[in-house]
């Protein structure tokens, strides 16, 4: 066994309650206690970047989703960048760095399954929680698998500044498609079309959305890849091509609400443009596709190597912000993903 | 050229007005005029089966859909089995049997394009406006391609004593799937489970229909071809299991409403089970499959010699009153293809 210096109190933040719309701060609670010991054929982690995500809102309701609600006082899960403090285990020493399900706390132990190993020297070990790690294999195999853009086509992506959107936007562009992006506000929708390098970028939050949208749109949309629901699911809808396909990957806009929105009930006219368009709708997770992991890795690690796409974070410090922070991602308060730097 | 002996009164059924909400009679007009005369290469055909299809209701509408309105005025269109009572083209001979898109009508010239040769011997011509035709291509299509059913998978068909919905389930049956049929009363039910060997039937009429159709599908439901919407989807959709395939075929249950049901909104809803249970959800019509007209007329073809297949027609006698006969498939009041004799 291998073991450095290392804190013996551990912090986490546990879930204190089960929201009834928006969550915030009173939802959660810190906690204090020991930082546990790793058994035979463990490691110990001290997280060092923890990933805060949307789906984290729905492991704060009751409602089984495709994973299992977190219980009122477990620790919220999430996905973090580690580094292995001590090591009773063959396959990991001390001061390594690894990606893996740590949760929102300061320490953790794991028999390694689950874990990655990340080379700082590859690429900066935060990418493994954005463009290189789900959010980044999120857009990368929903786009390819179900969005499957064709040179030509208009691909149309929402929260286009987060870590999705903004890889959904840039592999669209390689594939030699046109691409849209669609976020809050005027920065970021600069940040899309000169940063990013989008063709268009429409703010959701102006009046005029839903006709700019259509302008930037003069074609129809192709592919929508959908990650926040409601308002911009409205004003795609009646812009969709025949055959357009809609990746559905996300519903932000909906995951805090606690009443469906007034009627009439419009299932109907949904489902009469899937039927009169012939829309191809799925919905997916990210592990749906877990055989291409190894692909996505090769072939975005490459890009992002070479400088051909561009990704940004969001870093907030200190675990006990981690609340806040992800009040604040419900809502676009962020700009680029989200992360936070534990200390 | 050859030439059968003919009438010269061409009788035919025009759209008289364009129907706000269920179509009646008064939406036809029977009108008469003269039988027209083929030009070099073109040939007289003279109708013998008109088929009566749901699609009709939405060339009735003046929205477009994935095909033109009818104009006011203008002959009601349909698949008809008609016979060649005079030639001016190579290809064809007086006497022989075709299906075409020949309307709703006694007779129609043709370049030849778009007409199939039926052979008597091989199938009576009357199954290829249904389980050898348009209707069962549909079926085969839309199941095989997007339901993808596969073996122990339970399939799900409203309407399904229908051209379709009976072909579906036999279709099912045959891949190793359990096949719950839809249908309205019990005389459809029994049809559904004795004759064509589904695994179960539920009447939608039945006040405990809900209930019924999650009795009958204790391992929920992987595949809904969906041809009628409304009620029957909302009782289908707790029902999907992850990953569950939704080939929209058709609305039938919606095709004559004039307003979108009251509210709440539930595309909210909808969404997030498409995300949360990864639904494939996907409109398609027939000839998005051309392609395989073919090997759908081998294998189903194949089977219907073998008697492996059963399929029921509905045939209504004259012209004159398909209007009344298409009234009553919008409600359900057929039993089996409905088909309309032309003198």
């Amino acid at each position: 066994m291998t073991t450095a210096a290392h804190p013996t109190v551990n912090r986490r933040i546990v879930l204190a309650a089960r929201p009834h719309g928006e969550p915030n701060e009173s939802h959660f609670r810190l906690e204090e206690g020991r930082v546990p010991t790793p058994r035979a054929g463990e490691v110990l982690l001290a997280n060092r970047i923890l990933s805060l995500d949307p789906y984290m809102r729905g492991r704060m309701s009751a409602a089984k989703s495709y994973a299992e609600p977190v219980a009122i006082g477990d620790t919220m899960v999430g996905a973090t960048v580690a580094e292995v403090i001590a090591s009773h285990h063959p396959g990991f020493s001390v001061g390594e760095t690894v990606v893996g399900f740590g949760g929102w706390q300061d320490a953790w132990t794991s028999d390694g399954k689950g874990l990655r190993k990340l080379d700082p020297a590859a690429a900066p070990v935060s990418t493994a929680l954005g463009v290189l790690g789900m959010p980044g294999m999120t857009a990368y195999t929903g786009l390819l698998n179900i969005g499957a853009p064709k040179p030509g086509e208009t691909v149309v992506v929402a929260a286009a500044t987060g870590p999705v959107g903004s890889l959904v936007g840039q592999i669209a562009k390689r594939r030699g498609a046109r691409a849209v992006g669609i976020a809050g506000g005027p920065e970021k929708c600069a940040f899309l079309v000169d940063t990013l390098g989008f063709d268009a970028a429409i703010d959701h939050r102006a009046e005029d959305f839903p006709e700019a949208l259509a302008a930037a749109c003069p074609d129809g949309i192709d592919v929508y890849f959908e990650n926040v629901g409601g308002a911009v699911f409205d004003a795609v809808l009646p812009l969709l091509n025949p055959f357009a396909r809609i990746p559905v990957c996300g519903l932000v806009s909906g995951y805090s609400a606690t009443d469906l929105p007034a009627g009439p009930d419009r299932i109907p006219l949904l489902m009469r443009a899937v039927l009169s368009k012939r829309l191809h709708l799925q919905g997916f997770i990210v592990w749906d596709f877990a055989a291409q992991e190894a692909e996505f890795l090769r072939e975005v690690g490459g890009w992002l190597r070479e400088g051909g796409i561009v990704h940004r974070e969001d870093f907030v410090d200190g675990l006990e912000n981690a609340p806040t922070a992800f009040a604040g991602l419900l809502k676009g308060r962020n700009f680029g993903k989200l992360l936070v730097r534990i200390a």
